[in-house]
């Protein structure tokens, strides 16, 4: 057995025990096609290690009890614990998360700012994560990986953000300075990609191998799966959807282009034409929560805001669809204030909008998630980082 | 050595040969990473077979001349010939190549009607082959396989025609049909997806694995490759370019809906704005160059037309940049008569309106193939159809 051949079997057997644990060992030869003299060999330096712990399955699974009794195994929730930050322009989310996956806090911290320096926004995050632990009775040295989830164009594999509306400079390390402020490993990744992660793992996209992932927040982002992997493209920068453009030298957008779809979807862009009929609130939210209303309140010209930002939506949907013909899309949001974008009007637009072949359209499902949506999905991207890293950590031993 | 190791290698060494042949059975040991006692196994059942054939090398290559004198190994040209054909509104075009990829034969048969039945369009098929092949003193017996492009939503798996401008009729089976007819292996595919074939067999892609390619001719076409294979979607009708929206409610496309791409892009949509200054001709070309020539000639009106044609497609284009992040892409096209789309000014709309990184923007090539580009790329498709079969034969007799 060579060295490549035991490092691709550790990663094989750990992909199994993650999806389909507690399971017994025998199963997991199944699954990976490995012998289970190496399944045995493998899974006892991962008890060794502390990655992986046995357990007692409970009394039906056991069958009639006779003969050795059975053990399965599982990811041990303890080996590491790591930390997922979501950036938005009015807080930052949080989530503490174990090695199976499991959330054991969250947090908010307000932010004073949208857009700040990049300084600003590593203080802030240490100071979030700093609270967040100190409220869990620890210290974030406990913290095994950070993952930040950002909006804005991010080379994730250097963890490298080209542009971000929360950042007041452009072609920032964030994920370098992370790193060297907190001296743990960390992973920066654009937001919605991460909830691409997020849906893979524990969504609504579980047994999916090709999907696409749409969230809506206060910008409109993107995550596509391909064969089981996020697609990035050639750059690193890929899938970017919210500036695809809808209109030709259309509406001015916060990049500075024209015609983007976040210039007509994003609720910046409802709160500009909804200043039209209503003098703004202190906060963004209320002036949209008022429009929202309004448009519920059969106000035509709020109604015209929301219908149109809906039309130009489900045209930028189908465009997707009909370029990637996804099996499933996905579309995640945090609260359900959106429903002029998830409404059947434009579920019918998107389905009216793509090439009509004889046979069913990809299904579109709505997933509401709730405030931790965000956080999750860099949790999870935390976690996997960890992995590869205690991976590898087991290859340099091993060689 | 299992039945499915024995297969991988043969298709690996097949692959090489074609990729690098002439070339030693030493240098494929080290391409595919396949020992050379059973390099030298495999080539000698694809030898025995006809598959492929020795040749001497130049006296230059061949070094000082001492020792054995090394021997190449190369695809056989004469094992196997097929033909490529594309379906147009005005003809079909077609080609003989060998199994080596040259091409043997062009041929060009008019077509009365541009669009037509089934059950006409394999008889213009039959037809045009056997004419082809008489004029090379041979019948269509010979042949071992078949390419057709065609354009529309294609599911080239089954070679199943979804919908086509050709068709009368929808839902055709026209890869059976063809089977049916002539007697001989036949794939079916979009147009588009053939000229990215090309592109990565014999054009401007070769070495590359992740590209895109536009067509245009009297629509657009999109073929995508990713990791070396063509994108087809989930349903197998991914890729589709001319359908996506580029204006909302915006002017009516042929396939009934409004605001396609092709509704601004291609020539029906300039013939239908051109009407305005020009009666038309008896055909369409003679129109079109009349309207093409009006612009050179500062016609205000023709160029107005001309101009957001460009400026349409280059948004379109900006918007696959956007979402896919290629390392190339390519426009394809078979005539310079569409240089308003190639023109610089669309060049620097396409730059314009993708998003801003610090990184170089990706290459955006234009290739003017000359009138045989689309029969090359169906007969390219054949060709690895064939060798498809060839391999798989060989795993049956081994089996």
């Amino acid at each position: 057995v060579s060295a490549g051949q035991r490092e691709q079997g550790r990663r094989l057997i750990f992909d199994a025990i993650r999806a389909h644990g507690p399971v017994p060992r025998i199963e997991l030869s199944a699954h990976t096609g490995i012998s289970r003299a190496t399944v045995t060999t493998i899974t006892a330096e991962m008890l060794a290690r502390g990655l992986i712990e046995e357990t007692l399955p409970d009394e039906e699974a056991r069958g009639a009890g006779r003969g050795r009794p059975r053990v399965d195994l599982k990811l041990r929730g303890a080996a590491h614990l790591v930390a997922g930050v979501k950036v938005s322009t009015s807080d930052l989310s949080l989530m503490l998360m174990d090695f199976e996956g499991r959330d054991l806090a969250v947090g908010t911290h307000p932010l004073e700012r949208g857009i700040m320096s990049p300084d600003r926004l590593v203080d802030e995050v240490a100071t979030a994560l700093s609270d967040l632990m100190a409220r869990e009775g620890r210290t974030h040295d406990a913290l095994s990986g950070l993952g930040v989830g950002i909006a804005g164009i991010v080379d994730a594999l250097r963890g490298f953000v080209h542009w971000s509306p929360s950042l007041s400079e452009t072609n920032v390390d964030l994920g370098a300075m992370l790193r060297a402020r907190l001296g743990i490993p960390a992973i920066v990744d654009n937001d919605a990609n991460l909830v691409a992660v997020a849906e893979h793992r524990f969504g609504l996209a579980r047994g999916h191998s090709d999907f696409v992932v749409i969230t809506i927040e206060s910008g409109v982002g993107l995550g596509i799966v391909l064969g089981g992997d996020l697609y990035r493209g050639s750059r690193g920068c890929g899938a970017e959807f919210g500036h695809i453009k809808v209109q030709l030298d259309g509406a001015l957008c916060r990049c500075g282009q024209r015609g983007c779809l976040e210039a007509y979807v994003a609720d910046y862009a409802l709160l500009r034409e909804a200043a039209l009929i209503m003098a703004p609130d202190r906060d963004h939210p209320a002036t949209l929560a008022r429009l929202l209303e309004a448009a519920h309140d059969n106000d035509p010209i709020a109604q015209s805001i929301l219908t149109r930002a809906g039309r130009m939506f489900a045209m930028g949907v189908a465009n997707l669809i009909n370029i990637f013909d996804p099996e499933l899309i996905i579309l995640a949001g945090e609260q359900l204030q959106f429903d002029h974008l998830y409404s059947e009007a434009v579920m019918d637009a998107i389905r009216a909008s793509i090439v009509q072949v004889d046979k069913p359209p990809p299904e579109v499902v709505v997933h509401t998630w709730g405030s931790k949506m965000w956080a999750m999905g860099a949790a999870a991207s935390a976690l996997d980082h960890v992995a590869d890293l205690a991976l590898a950590g087991m290859n340099a031993d091993a060689a």
